[in-house]
C-alpha cells in the first residue's frame, strides 16, 4: 500500500516526518512525496525536499496531510483544494496533522464527520467549516477512513493509533517502543485542550 | 546562530525533524542542511531532502547528528568521520541522536566523555569506541558542547532540554506546549534502557 504524504510550502516539519517515521516501520507501505506542481517544497524550518506532482500518485492508499502556516492561505486555494480533495477521495485512509484538518474541511469531505484540529489555532480552523462537528477536547479523532489530530506531536500519536487499529495493539507498541517513544494512547485524552 | 543538520544516505527520518522542529522555533536560529558531498540525501523513509556541501557550512554554531541504518556502514568512512570531526570541532554546540552518536564516538571526540545511544543497539555503539564513558540508563546525557540522545523520540526531549539550558525552563515549556509534545524532561530517565 502507498503512503501519499502531500505536501506545500510552509508546512511544519514534524506534522509530516511524525506519521511518516511512525508508517515508514511498516514493511509493505511504499512512501511517496507529493505536492501541486511537484518539485521542491520548503517546510517552515527550510527543509527542501522534492516531491512529484499529486496527479500521478497511484489511486488507494493512505494520504497524509500535515499542518502549518502554509495552511492558512491555501484555505483559500481553489486549485490546491481541487487536488487534495480529488487524492483524498481516491485513499483508502486519510490523515491529517494540525490545521492540516482545515485543508480537508475546506474541501467538504469532513462535513457532518468528526475531526479535530490543534489546540492555539483551534478557532480558526472551525471557522473555515462550520459543518464539521469539530470535537476540542481529543488528541486524535477517527471518523470512518478520516483520521485528524491535534497539533504536530499528536500525529505521533495518532498513526501509532492508526497501526493499532490496522494490525493490533502489539504492532503499534512495538514500533513505539523501537523508537524510543512514550505512546499517548488514549485518544480522548488531551492535556493541551484546557491551554488552548 | 546557524543550526548546521549533518544529512547522510539512509538516516532515520525522525532523528533529524525532532530536534529541526525544536529547533525551528528560536527565531535566531537559522537551519541549514549539509551532508559530506552535497545534493539530494534520501532518509530511510524515502524522504528526499537538498543539502549543501558541509565544507561550505560555517563555523560555529550547533551541529546535529541524527542516527539510522546508514551509521552502520559509515562509522568505517574515514571520509565522512573526518568531516564530520572538523564540523563537530568548529561548532559551539554538538547534538546527536540514536546511532549518530557512534559516528561521533568514531572520531575521538567523545573519548573520555559520558555519552549516550539508543537501546537497540546500544551494544554495538559502545563497541564503536571503548574510550567513551557510556551511559546506559539516559533519556538523553550533557558532557560539555555534546549532547548525545537515546533512541529516536529521545532526540525531541534532548533538544528541549538544550533549549532549557540555553534560554531557561519556560522556554523548553513553552515550546513544548506550541507544538503540544509531552516533554520528558528528566534526562535520566529512561523507561527503555530495561527493554534493550
Amino acid at each position: 500500500m502507498n503512503v501519499n504524504i502531500f505536501l506545500f510550502e510552509d508546512f511544519e516539519t514534524l506534522d509530516a516526518f511524525g506519521p511518516i517515521e511512525i508508517l515508514g516501520k511498516i514493511d509493505t507501505y511504499k512512501l511517496k512525496y507529493y505536492s501541486l506542481n511537484g518539485g521542491i517544497i520548503m517546510s517552515t524550518q527550510g527543509t527542501s525536499i522534492i516531491t512529484e506532482k499529486v496527479e500521478t500518485a497511484t489511486k488507494g492508499g493512505i494520504l497524509v496531510i500535515p499542518g502549518g502556516k502554509g495552511t492558512r492561505t491555501l484555505v483559500n486555494d481553489s486549485q490546491l483544494l481541487q487536488a487534495l480533495k480529488e487524492a483524498a477521495e481516491l485513499s483508502n485512509y486519510c490523515l491529517s496533522v494540525c490545521t492540516g484538518s482545515a485543508l480537508l474541511a475546506k474541501t467538504g469531505l469532513l462535513d457532518n464527520k468528526k475531526a479535530t484540529s490543534n489546540k492555539k489555532a483551534f478557532d480558526w480552523v472551525a471557522s473555515v467549516n462550520s459543518s464539521v462537528n469539530w470535537i476540542r477536547s481529543a488528541r486524535w479523532v477517527v471518523d470512518g477512513k478520516y483520521y485528524t489530530s491535534s497539533g504536530v506531536s499528536a500525529g505521533i500519536d495518532m498513526t501509532l493509533g492508526f497501526i493499532k487499529d490496522r494490525f493490533g495493539e502489539q504492532e503499534a507498541k512495538d514500533i513505539a517502543n523501537h523508537i524510543e517513544y512514550i505512546w499517548n494512547e488514549d485518544c480522548s485524552k488531551d492535556v493541551f485542550a484546557k491551554e488552548g
